[in-house]
Formats: structure tokens, C-alpha cells, sequence
């Protein structure tokens, strides 16, 4: 039995729902902790192939009947509808008293549905890594995604405090930097700040009339950064758009705000007011990169 | 005398004027192509001792009246204005014949008041390399910002073929995986899109009043993205953005009304336009990946 330095104690079996992008860099990360077993589980044969092959899990399973019994701790990895079917369909599968816990981008309501779903002695953890890279799939899955990264827990009523402490250790000993601790209606309204409205505004840029075969030959850093993530799952991110879907109008409007401010000193061609605004913007920047890791 | 694969003749003396971090990246890559010999001209005393003493440049000039009419080639590397300036002041000092380029980001009606500054044996051929990165100076300077980069040639009326050619070839040999040439009016168009609008957005979003000081415990990759340009040199953006001004209106008119066609399609939760307008999406920035040096 051992501890890692951040007090994560490592001799769990921790069943991975869902071997995707998310799900493949929690094995991996997992696995680098040394934690007693992991199982997979997907319907993807193929993830799992891979990463029995490559050591990231222990056992494989297309279904998860049969393992998650052993299971200490689960880590749902999947899209929100997908996690409340297996886990209604699951209900008598899991093991006494076992600390659940999952990745959805937007938390909603979908505390009170989880728990209509549970047994009584299991403990949901609502979490949310502020982790990715571009791309999908288990084979762009690395362990680095969360070094350096934000954690957010979104804690439901009822959760006994020493199960989300768990999780917190958990997303420190795989390299996280902040761990902070939200409620669902304020993690919304947050996230639909800080990773909607980017996601949107890359969309928005690339699909302006602009865009033409030219484009190409004139594009540069800012242009690239502007749009990386325009490459987007659209079924996926159309679902996570809807479901917060207030909360991202606001944001939009704050922000066609903040870009008319500057439209108007542009046409004013006010050029103290300009760099001011330029000013403001970059010591924003600055702070923010030397309050967080950058990357 | 040698020949570069590109085809660029390396038995070129050739003057920097402006060693800062676009200048500074022209010496070390010229370095790298073994000319004959590299010239540095900075107000900026210490700028030069660090070029003279890392072997990016042979000689070093506060002024350049000496140094200019050994140059075969001379680059600009600095504002517009001071450029205009320093040629008033050195117009008899260049070396017959000799070319010129510079880097200037914004080309409007530059070209007569450039034409009206110059001798007639001298040839002015503006470019505009799509590179750079994050910071100033000559410390920050990097050979290999050139690598994969856009190089944009705006040739004057008057420009002798073969110049236009050697600047063409030397971008090549700088590593550059795209030259272009187009007009001065269609280059800032072009850019006021691919570059001041990216930036407008940058700064936009950080100044949104929904940043605050929870915001650095919620950024994901998304924001850290979409923010990176945000930390801004504003004396000299401010510049820029004025100097394109129509062009910079007009892409914002047209981002806002593709941003407002999202937030529509959000309001009605018409799932299915909101899909195809993220796969639209997803779908030009792959082809953009496909077709450049996405870095």
C-alpha cells in the first residue's frame, strides 16, 4: 500500500468507462501512479486492444458486467446521456460502497438524475478536467494532458467530504495544478466563459464569408491559435452548446460588448482609448499566464 | 559564390536595419545560409554587442552612413515610419543598385511615399513574412520562425522581375513554405482578416467584463488559445489596426454576423443547423491544417 507525494493512495482497482481521448490519459496517467489494477471498458474492441497492448490497463471488457465488481473507484469518460444508460443498466454491477466519478463538461441538473439512478451506498463525485488536446480517440490519449491543468469538483449533496478528497489527490497526483471546488449552476456559468465561448468564437472566425481559397497563403500564429479548436466534434458540442445554453448566449453578448467597445474606438480612431484597451488586455494576458502554467 | 537549394545566391553583403525580434531572426537564418556577410544597424547598442557576440552579424552600425554602401541587399525591420525616416536620412548612402525589402505589416499607399524617398538606381521590393512569435526583442530572436511560414511579396510598379525573384528565393532559403504576391490594396484586405482581426478577438475575450479572478482556475487550452496574442505590443497594434482601418471595420461586421448566426441558431436550439454549422467548421480548419504548415 503506498501513498503518492500528493496523498493519493494508490492501491485501487479503478475501472475506466469509456477509453477515448480522456479515458486513455487517465490509464496512462494511472498507470505511471503505479495503482494495484485498471480495467477498461468499451465498446470500441479496438481501444481496448490497444491498450492491453500497450500495458495502460489490466483487463478489458465490452461491457463491464463482470469487473465492475472489483472496481474501487470508476471514472466515467463518456458523454452524459451514455453515462446515465450504463449506469441505470449497470446498477447492481458495481462493487459495495464504490466512489464513482466522471469528466461531463457541463453539470446542469444531472445530479438529481445520477442519484435516482444509484444504489444508496455508492458515492458520486461530480468532476470536470479542464484537460485535452486536439483530436479524439484512444491513440491521441497521453498521461501530460493533465500536467499543469486545472481540476474542477462539483461536489453533489450527500458525497461524504473524504470521497471528494480522494478525487482532488487523485487529479494532483496525475500532474494537475489547481484543484477547486464548485457548485454545478457557478461551474456553468463559468465554463461557459472560459471554454464555450472560445469554441464558439473559433467556429465564428472560420466560418466568416471571409474565409476563402486565399486564406491559406496569409495565415500566421494568430490565426492558427484563433481557430485550433474549430476542429471541433460537432454532435458532441452541439449537445454540450444546448445544454448550458443560457449561460453561452450571456457570454456571447459580453463579449459582442467588449469587441464593439473596440470597433467604436476604431472608428472613433480614438488612439488613446485604443491602447488602452490594448494595455488592459495585455496585462490581463500577463497575469493570467503567470497566475497559471500557460502551455 | 554558392547557390542555396532555393536558388538563392549566398555571395550577398546584407544589411538589417532594426536587429529586434523579426530582425534578429533574419540574421540568424541568413547566418545559417553562410552569406557573405551580414550587416546589423539598431539604435539599440546592446542589441548589437548580442548579434556581434553570438556570430549572427560581422559589423555592427548605430547609424549605418558608414556600413550601408558596402550592402547588396538591405532589410527593413522596424515601424513604417521609422523606416520612411531612416531612408530620407540615408538616401545617399546606400550602395548602387542595391535592393530593399522590409517586413511591414500594413503595405495602404506606402509604396509613392517610398518611391519619392528613394534614388532611382535603388529598387524597393515591400514583403511581409507571415512569422513571428510571442515577446520582442533580439533575444527573442529565432532562425526558425521562418520554417513553414507564409511569405507575402506586394511588388511596386517599377520593380525589376529579378529582384522580386531574389527576395522570393531567399524567403525559400529562410525556410518559408509559401510565397505569394499580390497588390498592397488586396495584401491588407487579405490580412486585415487573417491577422488584425484574430487579434481584435484576443483582446476582446480577455476584456470581457466576464473576466475575473476565478476565471485562471476554469481556462482550458480553448482560452489559453484563444487569448495567446492578447498579450500585445499596443503603442505599436494601435498603429497598425488605424492604418487598415475600412478593412479591419469590415471583417469585424462580418465575424459579428457570423457569430450572430450561430447565437440565432442557439436561441432556436436547432440542433441540426447548429451541427452543420460546427462541422462547416471542423471541416475548413482540417483542410487548412491539410494544406499549410499549421504549427
Amino acid at each position: 500500500m503506498e501513498n503518492t507525494d500528493s496523498g493519493f493512495f494508490t492501491d485501487y482497482v479503478i475501472a475506466i468507462v469509456g477509453l477515448g481521448l480522456i479515458g486513455g490519459s487517465y490509464a496512462k496517467g494511472l498507470r505511471k501512479l503505479h495503482v494495484r489494477s485498471i480495467i477498461g471498458i468499451d465498446v470500441n474492441q479496438a481501444a481496448l486492444a490497444e491498450a492491453l497492448a500497450d500495458g495502460s490497463i489490466d483487463e478489458a471488457s465490452n461491457d463491464g458486467s463482470q469487473l465492475l465488481g472489483e472496481a474501487d473507484i470508476v471514472i466515467f469518460c463518456m458523454a452524459a446521456d451514455a453515462m446515465m444508460a450504463f449506469i441505470g443498466q449497470h446498477r447492481q454491477d458495481f462493487k459495495q460502497g464504490a466512489l464513482l466519478t466522471d469528466v461531463a463538461g457541463i453539470k446542469g441538473d444531472s445530479a438529481d438524475r445520477i442519484r435516482s439512478l444509484l444504489r444508496n451506498d455508492l458515492d458520486f463525485v461530480p468532476g470536470h478536467p479542464m484537460a485535452g488536446r486536439e483530436g479524439s480517440g484512444y491513440g491521441m490519449s497521453r498521461a501530460e494532458i493533465f500536467d499543469g491543468a486545472n481540476y474542477i469538483l462539483v461536489p453533489m449533496e450527500g458525497n461524504k467530504p473524504e470521497h471528494v478528497d480522494v478525487i482532488e489527490r487523485m487529479a494532483r497526483a496525475l500532474g494537475c495544478a489547481h484543484v477547486v471546488r464548485v457548485g454545478a449552476a457557478e461551474h456553468d456559468k463559468l465554463i461557459a466563459y472560459t471554454s464555450s465561448l472560445p469554441h464558439v468564437l473559433a467556429i465564428s472566425l472560420i466560418n466568416s464569408e471571409s474565409m476563402d481559397t486565399m486564406t491559406r497563403y496569409f495565415v500566421a500564429g494568430s490565426f492558427r491559435d484563433g481557430t485550433r479548436v474549430a476542429d471541433i466534434n460537432a454532435p458532441l458540442w452541439t449537445k454540450l452548446f444546448l445544454s448550458n445554453k443560457d449561460n453561452l448566449l450571456k457570454e456571447i453578448d459580453r463579449f459582442s460588448a467588449s469587441l464593439k467597445a473596440f470597433a467604436e474606438l476604431l472608428s472613433d480612431e480614438d488612439t488613446k482609448g485604443m491602447t488602452q484597451f490594448l494595455q488592459q488586455a495585455a496585462l490581463r494576458r500577463r497575469e493570467l499566464v503567470h497566475e497559471t502554467n500557460p502551455r
